[in-house]
């Protein structure tokens, strides 16, 4: 008995035949559709179900069989083989995926995985991405910086704990400079803010608890409190921040172990949490004894006027971790962020960090050092924000021109995001597939908030200003077809 | 009531006296011993007691006062806050630290923490250092990548899943010509090869299961798999490889999830699995289907003859996640190692590493690329072979002439280590000790094998040649008083 074969490779995208096929076997197998013993049809056979050379199916089959997935006996056909990785990484350990997101209606949406899948191929135009277009990328002072860095690096070693000591000291003037206090030694360097964030949910949140956040958040899109057993508990947000007698109430009720969030040029809604709410929320959770993390990634990003203090500079009690990043003021690939708070603390995610990876790359940690050093970066910001001024106002141009009638939306003072509100007779999902399909790439907002089926995440940070342009007039042309449809 | 106190900090060490008082009040506080509300003498008291100057003190305090473990109110004296961090990071989080590690017979020796804290110290000769001196980093070579990369480098956005694909397709060419076939589609970059063990506890091991691995081992003096509740079943090792029937009769009994080895230049003893063993091994795993993990980082520091060929190169069924990396090889700093194996497998392991830190730093990875496609790797391996084996041979001859009749060792065919046996009234606690009083830094054996009690790792990667004498010679003196004392 052969298994039966209704699919064909899709010759009309830019991913190779043979790994389509190779990628649809795979699945089969991985499935269990296609279980062990299971004779696979002749390469001739497959060649002429594909509709492809059967060079091509070789191929595919040669890369099956190295990765130990079938086998091939002569005179005897090629059958599926038991393969122990294929068998044993779906054996999903306990944890990784016992997801315990609250409130969740909607699973089975877009995933950030699609996403991730379509990023890579050129022909897109990604109006929701989270980072510095390439275009933004200071391709001269970084020149500069490595033609330095080559006289200035004697040997790049295993690191202190903490990271780069200069690096540490550029930090904490670099911190000084927005309110914070903090010594070299109440720092850690980290690869990225999200690795911060890891670091939180291995080694100070007991399994079980819960995490405050904004609805809608950064961190609904991510995994990793929830692979670590820890929930997340969003919570309504309004022009005056957080709804403070929710967490009050609620905060012995949920078990809540710390309250996440960000609150300059928010990912995915732009908004800035006023001083004075800054001051009250900092205030409650000193009372309930609430810890805070803040996430001011976005703080440089400034586009009027500079924004509020951190909740952190605020702070004189330890109640606050910060943490900050170069990844979207300068660039996401050094892998470079930071975070302040108490020694105890940072001793604690500093020892975790050692055991996880030793540190940060020290040619990246020397190149921001070296940034901040030379004045490069606040010369750097400046471009940058006029850079994404440009960017943002465009936007929000063609957006008054366009989608005047069809959705809402905020001007953001800085930042990438303008968090727009659609009918609520549009499909996300169908929007987003048909988008797709025009060649445009978007960020649904149940990313951030799964009961948010009406939003979409749009960036100006990425696209190119023409792809800007374009990629939001035919947005708008789908969206009124979709309109009408309905 | 005051606090009593009887210590005084260590002025003839070279860690900063208010650094060591702030030290020492956190300890106090953590430990439960300072509770919340108690008072703590006045400055000037303390600079009595501590016998230093009151500014000392008043360093120390603006520290504690910053960090939220003190409190000063105006003519009310300092006592202890209510530090909500500080009792946080004490209520571990269950797993992280339920060490289940088997057979561990003495728990308070000295620990790798212990080891971290002196090495940033300058003024310590480090016997058993695991890294490559820095000395033997190429620097003009560095010079010259960071030329050519900063002419090369447009942009350092978030990469794909998998790392740089102009990476992926080097280390492709790399491993075929140490015998493995491997697409750059099988291949994930890590931030070095540790965070391949980490990656791999999060997402392939079960809970509760064990890996068998060679006795003693690195992982021995790891966290990352007890930390996920994963044991560690160590197995005994002659000069044949594995105790091959022992991991048959065992592997039910115990849960075994896979076998971790480090068959080529095995840190700590040195030891090269032979191609045979090799083979068997291999034979033994696909039959009673127990995953291999080859870690395989010292393989390009041979001295005298190339090693026999990976087990992956011999592996045609997937049965082998192999681990690669440049740290012992060219540089630690650039964390820069690579996963090879079963598509299925390298796609789960991108997908954390992607969930975890967005990818190792693209600068570093454009510097390996850059190192592998230009020659400069191959050309600096062989200088470093060639330091290598005059460190290892000065250090056999000290060995020779210093510890005949009270040591024994062998003679190791590559990496960096020497794994030396001492006489068994030797206590290491006692050794280890009495040599950091000397300022030579050792690595007890007993990191590495929790029963192994007379051993230590010896390294000639990491201390000068200069260095080297000395403190061989130095360290044998140490051995001979000590046993004329026993
Ligand atoms: C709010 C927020 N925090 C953290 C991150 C992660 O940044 P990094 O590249 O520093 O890990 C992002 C990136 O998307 C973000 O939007
Ligand atoms: C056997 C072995 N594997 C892995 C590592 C970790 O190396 P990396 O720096 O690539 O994480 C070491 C370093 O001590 C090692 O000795």
């Amino acid at each position: 008995m052969f298994v039966q074969i209704n699919w064909k490779p899709d010759k009309t995208v830019a991913i190779p035949l043979y790994l389509q096929i190779k990628h649809y076997i795979q699945t089969k197998i991985e499935d269990g559709e296609w279980t062990v013993g299971t004779k696979i049809p002749s390469q001739r056979k497959l060649a002429e179900l594909f509709d492809v050379n059967r060079s091509t199916v070789v191929l595919a089959f040669d890369e099956l069989i190295a990765d130990g997935l079938l086998e091939a006996k002569s005179g005897k056909g090629t059958k599926v083989k038991n393969n122990l990785w294929s068998l044993f990484s779906s054996t999903h350990p306990t944890d990784w995926n016992s997801i315990v997101r609250k409130g969740i209606y909607q699973p089975n949406l877009p995933t950030i995985q699609d996403i991730h899948k379509v990023e890579p191929l050129p022909q897109f135009i990604r109006l929701g991405t989270g980072e510095p277009s390439p275009e933004l990328f200071p391709q001269e002072m970084m020149t500069e910086i490595l033609h330095r860095l080559s006289s200035k690096i004697q040997s790049l070693g295993y690191e202190e704990e903490k990271g780069l000591l200069p690096l540490r000291e550029q930090l904490s003037i670099y911190l000084k400079s927005i309110g914070i206090q903090a010594s070299p030694s109440s720092i850690l360097v980290v690869s990225g803010a999200l690795q911060a964030l890891q670091l939180i949910s291995l080694g100070l949140l007991k399994r079980g608890s819960n995490i405050f956040l904004e609805r809608p958040s950064y961190l609904s899109s991510l995994n990793v409190f929830q692979s670590a057993a820890i929930g997340l508990q969003s919570i309504s947000v309004d022009s005056e921040g957080f709804d403070i007698q929710y967490i009050k109430q609620q905060k012995k009720r949920q078990d809540a172990s710390l309250l996440y969030t960000n609150p300059t040029f928010h990912n995915p809604t732009g908004y800035v949490m006023p001083l004075e709410s800054r001051e009250k929320l900092l205030q409650v959770c000193e009372d309930i004894q609430l810890p805070i993390v803040e996430d001011d990634v976005y703080r440089e990003l400034w586009l009027d006027t500079p924004p509020p203090v951190p909740i952190k500079a605020l702070d004189k009690n330890g109640t606050v971790l910060y943490l900050g990043s170069i990844s979207k003021s300068l660039s996401p690939g050094l892998r470079i962020g930071w975070v302040v708070g108490p020694e105890p603390v940072i001793d604690r995610l500093a020892d975790i960090k050692m055991q996880t990876d030793y540190g940060a790359s020290s040619l990246s940690q020397w190149a921001v050092a070296e940034f901040l050093s030379s004045g490069f970066y606040d010369l750097h910001l400046e471009q940058m924000r006029n850079s994404l001024r440009i960017r943002r106002d465009l936007t929000l141009k063609v957006l008054e021109e366009k989608f005047t009638g069809i959705a809402e939306w905020k001007k953001p003072a800085g930042g990438f995001y303008i968090w727009l509100r659609l009918p609520s007779t549009i499909s996300i999902r169908e929007l987003f597939d048909t988008a797709l399909k025009e060649g445009i790439l978007l960020n649904p907002g149940n990313l951030y908030d799964p009961n948010s089926l009406h939003h979409l995440r749009l960036s100006y940070s990425y696209a190119s200003k023409e792809q800007l342009q374009t990629g939001l007039n035919r947005l708008a042309e789908i969206i009124r077809k979709l309109l009408n449809k309905s």
